[in-house]
């Protein structure tokens, strides 16, 4: 069942340590096929070196698992709201990489300080709010979910421009059309998040990039001017 | 003799170096056997790159040495008081890793900023106060055990909930229910000493996460109601 | 054609990812063959674990693609710019080193705080303005390239003197006498951007090194009277 | 000629690479043979993935070249000097490790914060100062060598008690018994300096360790009463 998606959402769960973005077991990556409205889930508290494809488990959009014999990841909720509120995703990604958990532990939204991040993210990288205490109660992994949709609609961005999000006291989610694409957006975060602390170390009143700049590199690469890599050709 | 318990902490003391926590020979982990009253730990000043099963010391909790042609380590009465005053403990770590070593160099407990924390480490991990000239003239290493047991008996703090330490001027010690699972808790608290260092130069004065929120990630993973993992299934 | 060229330029790119310099396709190396005119350089969004010798592109220096199936680089006017302007230089990189970005997000120039910047690069490395909106929309990679060139011609640096720019908001471009030498100089610069960091960080009013010890450091490398290394036996 | 001392000089060299030190050619290693008056030392700018134990220099305490082919480190000269000023010493080692280098740029000591530092160096690790336009003008590298030693005489510091010196605007010089001790205290050195940076991060006012503290490591490692490691037992 969904064979080829599995040994997809496998590689891209087996990236993250590769990349150094996970420590232990903190991280997952899931990817779904839109037109079963299944996804496929990395189990919970599975190390990446005992990993192997047919641990990953199977869920529809309510959160029925559809196959597999072990626990979802405990996040799975979060994935199932974002997948629900974000019809064009077609991969999910959390972890704990520690430069995006920083701006998350502090309560601040990411700069675009350049053109590294004005390449992947349009704008300022959102930080979304804590849980109240009803929330967490209520349903912890599901109101994470709900509270980064109420941040994007809030806030009027697209999950298209911004393909990622930290959440405050916690850390980052990330999606893209497919797994692998959500992985490389981990990727590219960390590295922005890393080079805005180092940006902020140099002058503590640095300013983010010129509105042009930001524009003229996202839209080189995005939409259908674009012109960067080997597609337009 | 032990010879089970020999293997597992000669393994967990090798995976100090790979997770590079480690530097030349800067630090030790042993682990216990509470029905017979005896812990293994290894040598002192021995290279990890040498290292093997058989140069591990067996001593009893009176700190007589029952097996082994070499030295315990120079930390092995802090060891001996620490599986004293902690009975549901069963291995001990210490190292130097430099994230850890800056808070208690600094003399600061280690807020608990987030959920990566908060998974491990239920409330701050506290840094120990300095032994006096007096304590460390008497009996330093036994001294530093003490001092480590007072900060946990004056603050009320349960070492089950808490398994780590960072004792002033000095460095880090971690404990779980094995060796093993003490190195793990030395991996965590690294990583969550780099993620609040990071935090406070993104913010100096961030604050803690909520209760609400430390409250349900620990609970999550630890006591009667947790669901993270396999095992709750 | 151009075969030993391009494996020079081939290779050169290859060191930007064993160095740490780039995180997927995020540089590119050319190199320049004077008496013909031509110049080899990396195809645009190719990653390097996929780049081959005969996918490097071959251009002249009017921008007329003379080789190659690929697009060559996005960045490839600037280096048509920069290879006009610096009538000496043959070879130019540009990365997203992180930590040479960060002081180019801050739109601050490098300070000369020490021997290890004084020996390849003499004087601060500057920090060129940010493009006005008319010059990102009129012809971003050309005017780029421009704004380099004149931050050399205002500010009477000479190129080959500090083979090396950070582009403000974006990150930098360094160059040599061959493609070789270009890669090693951006690593010399993310070292030297790495350690200046720090040295503000130990002390936020740090002084660049003596002009004298500049002076010293810089010439016994390089000039008639250098004595460092072997060709001077 | 020295057969035995330049395969153990060419070790410690090679050491350099392999413990992170050094990038490019940006380091040397000499140990010395006391009772013929003569010194091995790496050649200048000879990078070390090329660097055979045959290519190293012999030199007399004079800087008379009796053997090798090759130019001596442009350095040789500071390593006379201390090797005639502290007699008790049998190997030397500069580098550029960046963190070293950070305080030097900064011109400040690095303070002993805590047992890490204490064990190997006792007391701060002194900066030494700036050489003025005179001296480096006269003898650059043996001024800088009468620098170091200068430091040491003027502050009544024992080179043997703290076996490192950072110099100003420049970098760090280590020695010990031999080559490799003082490669060993290279590593130590650079470990220390990242520890205090973080410190410092961690709570900018943060002071030394307690002497007492600072006596009981340094001297259960060193002297008649040390118990650390085997050779005590």
């Amino acid at each position: 069942m969904l064979e080829e998606l599995k040994q997809k959402v496998y590689e891209a769960n087996m990236e993250l340590p590769r990349r150094g973005l996970v420590t232990y077991t903190w991280g997952n990556v899931s990817g779904i096929d839109r037109e079963k409205g299944l996804f496929v889930i990395k189990p919970s508290g599975v190390s990446y070196g005992d990993l192997k494809p047919e641990d990953l488990v199977v869920l529809d959009l309510e959160g029925r698992q559809v196959e597999g014999k072990l626990n979802p990841s405990s996040d799975t909720k979060t994935h199932i709201v974002l997948y629900n509120a974000f019809p064009e995703i077609g991969g999910i990604v959390h972890t704990h990489s520690p430069y995006a958990v920083a701006w998350s532990q502090a309560g601040r939204d990411i700069p675009a300080y350049g053109t590294t991040h004005a390449d992947y993210f349009y704008g300022p990288i959102p930080c979304a709010r804590n849980l109240t205490q009803e929330e967490i109660e209520a349903d912890y992994e599901t109101n994470t979910g709900h509270v980064v949709v109420e941040t994007f609609r809030l806030r009027g961005i697209n999950p298209i421009h911004v393909p990622a999000v930290i959440c405050r006291s916690h850390g980052p989610f990330t999606w893209g059309r497919d797994a692998a694409q959500a992985v490389y957006h981990s990727v590219v975060l960390e590295e922005v998040a890393k080079m805005a602390i180092l940006t902020e170390t140099v002058d503590p009143k640095a300013s983010p990039a010129p509105q042009s700049i930001q524009d003229k590199h996202f839209l080189r690469k995005h939409g259908p001017n674009a012109y960067y890599g080997q597609s337009a050709k």
